[in-house]
């Protein structure tokens, strides 16, 4: 038995230092994990978010409370210097709840789940009253063109169930919300109706920003739940011709001043070699905006409380940004950079996480190959931690203005099943995050970006 | 431009012919994904189960009615033969709710959130009122031996967070439930609590089966929530000495006559070549039994309802089988083995789904390594479903059996994170499945069987 446990362990020792860093970097990665697993104020520090603090549209009164409550958090959590990074935002508001029906044959109405789109404008309180035209694609609007004058156009773009991944279902299937309306008003149309971008069926409209065309009018615009999408389509195969009615009270104000929120551990080797890690703080006014993005600025928040606990001194300053006004703007993430260039400063690395906080499966990558490379040659590191998906694409809009700065881009990549049926919607709660799930993504973006901070790019 | 454009297409080509078997299975599952993400119908039938049936613990009226309900789906799904396998199963219920409490210092009641565990017997009327000695380990228990004498001994066990795939956890740090109630009475103690046996913190107290050791009492045992844990457990601390007490009514009624529900499709070269796959029907009294395990059988059938909806005429005969009784008994996995044995049927493979309805990592095999080679061959196919981790281990409690008769064992393995959140408990609610990821896990579990029932192991 001797015989066979010596030259074990001989063999053992030599693959050891044939492979010093990985095992180092291992046995520091599983330190990072049991920190975040055991001890992290993510998920308490999300409660507070969402429970304590809740909506927070760029511009309103929670957005503040958010700035001010997540600057203490970073504080808590061991950061070494905490500012306040200024930014105008947009300020868009709701105004009185939204409503809207369509006319049955009986002569009965059908109460609609509606709310304003973002950015857009009020009906005025008289509201919008017309024929309601289903278009099922963009094409089929085109087609139609000025038959569509007078109408409201019910733009039904249901989620493609048979991808996957349901960012590319967003991606491909969101063009009604974000350019429907535009386009309905180049032909006419005095209103739209989208159905929510969501990956289920229920009875909750999903709100977020549509982009008008200055060429056209600027014409008031819904989402309707995927529920009443349903049944509107299916009354407008029985019915020749339906009519409807909506009002909205949303109206954008002057530019109000708000802030990015920043907390950094500075680097004691390369100090002005920078390392972002970050989420946007603001969340559409109907939603607590946990998923969306409350978890990856928790995360963000927890990557620097969980090396600080541990004690561990990044030779690159990783600094994490509460990014203000992705839903509406991206007026943070321009002032981000502006800030970056005024000040010189070197980005070497920024990763988003901004897909919510569910199990990981690993990152998108936006950067030239050869860093993919060096990032790819670290997968193994995170199979223990389900995040060892190294793949194309990623980054994310907050932090896709670095890219302009030489910045290589990567965007935390989770598991992407239940994100789109909770986004933008009311149902977007704290109940709707798992703590293990939120915390493994910590784990995970905590890893990478200690690497990064170790080895550079 | 032409010029690379031809020689592009003979390579295209020629790579085609190469792999014309990969090529065509790839599609031939991407036709199964697309029909059950769109067609599927799991998520209206685990509907039905949870919210028309409810709890359905063997022996109970209830799983008589999941008997049926199953039946008819399978039929529904369009199963050459549908049948009913006849086992007896154990008759355990739990009268009337039980109720217990901690005396504090101030003399005040600390009622505790708490449930009889499964298969134990009751404290009579009176219930048991004693000291309460805690440990956090069997070797604690040991230490104190008969230090323990009339008292109730309380197993602070708590799932290590810091294994990031949860049934580690579930399996080690679940000694406390299964077997300390039966060591405790070793030692003379009068009852047992137990931490719920979960991985999050909550007020919900979980249940499970615990083992009687014949050697020893039945002593009764409950588990309380792991928030009451965490209070017992400080409190216990502060004080020198705690007396509680508990009460349960259950009991254990004579064997039931009970069923497993099975549906084939028949298989046209090989219809001797049996592949099973399938869940568990029963659940525990307290939960509708979602993700444990509605969603196993909800999957299994969808499996053949896909299959079926795609005119897909498999080779081997696929049997989807809800099996009876695995939570306190096992009885129906036993008759589902002695029914082979006597009917001389050739089990080639079995696919077990008992890890609850979430995203797909993969699956657990539990068969000779050259049949893991073969399904291994496979793991690409699975990429695009999330699904193709293929790891060893696996198998689970139903499918286990088949063992001795030569059959290849896979378990679906899920994304681990919530399950502990909920199982056993009352929280594990249809509203606790994401409809997407349930039927995604169908999509995987369909592709290994079509892929098995093609070309065997």
């Amino acid at each position: 038995m001797k015989k066979l446990f010596f030259p074990g362990l001989f063999f053992l020792s030599l693959l050891g230092s044939a492979t010093y860093g990985q095992v180092s970097d291992s046995v520091r990665i599983k330190n990072i994990s049991d920190e975040v697993m055991v001890n992290s104020g993510a998920y308490a520090n999300l409660r507070y978010l969402c429970k304590q603090i809740g909506p927070r549209l760029s511009g309103s009164a929670n957005a503040q409370k958010a700035v001010e409550a997540t600057a203490r958090m970073l504080r808590e959590a061991g950061a070494d210097t905490v500012y306040l990074q200024p930014c105008m935002v947009p300020h868009w508001v709701r105004g009185a709840k939204e409503a809207g029906f369509i006319r049955q044959a009986n002569g009965q109405k059908y109460l609609l789940r509606l709310c304003a789109l973002g950015n857009t404008v009020g009906t005025g309180k008289k509201g919008i009253d017309a024929e309601i035209v289903e278009v099922k694609s963009m094409a089929e609007l085109q087609q139609l063109g000025n038959a569509v004058k007078g109408k409201i156009v019910f733009f039904n773009i249901a989620m493609n169930p048979t991808y996957i991944r349901t960012f590319r279902a967003y991606g491909e299937n969101g063009v009604g919300r974000r350019a429907g309306p535009a386009q309905a008003a180049r032909y006419g149309a005095i209103g739209a109706m989208v159905r929510s971008l969501a990956s289920n069926e229920d009875i909750h409209p999903h709100t977020g920003a549509t982009q008008y065309n200055d060429s056209f009018p600027k014409i008031p615009a819904v989402a309707i739940s995927t529920a009443d999408a349903v049944w509107l389509s299916a009354a407008l195969k029985k019915s020749n011709k339906l009519t409807g009615s909506f009002t909205t009270n949303c109206m954008m104000l002057a530019d109000a001043p708000s802030f990015n929120v920043i907390g950094e551990i500075r680097g004691t080797k390369f100090p002005k070699e920078i390392i972002t890690v970050g989420g946007h703080l603001d969340s559409w006014d109907l939603a607590e905006g946990a998923q969306d993005d409350g978890t990856g600025c928790m995360q963000s928040i927890e990557v620097i409380r969980a090396l600080k606990a541990l004690g561990i001194k990044p030779q690159r300053t990783i600094r994490a940004v509460m990014f203000m006004n992705e839903e509406n703007g991206g007026r943070g993430a321009d002032a981000y950079l502006e800030a970056a260039k005024k000040n010189n400063e070197q980005h070497i690395f920024a990763l988003e996480s901004d897909a919510g906080g569910f199990t990981p499966r690993g990152f998108g990558l936006d950067m030239p190959e050869t860093k993919k490379d060096k990032i790819r040659s670290w997968s193994s590191l995170f199979t223990d931690y389900e995040g060892n998906e190294m793949v194309n694409g990623g980054g994310g809009s907050d932090i896709g203005p670095l890219k302009k700065i030489g910045a290589a881009l990567a965007g935390f990549m989770p598991d992407s099943q239940r994100y789109f049926d909770v986004h933008h919607a009311e149902t977007d709660t704290f109940e709707a995050v798992s703590k293990r799930e939120l915390d493994l993504g910590a784990v995970n973006m905590a890893a990478l970006v200690w690497l990064v901070s170790e080895y550079g790019l």
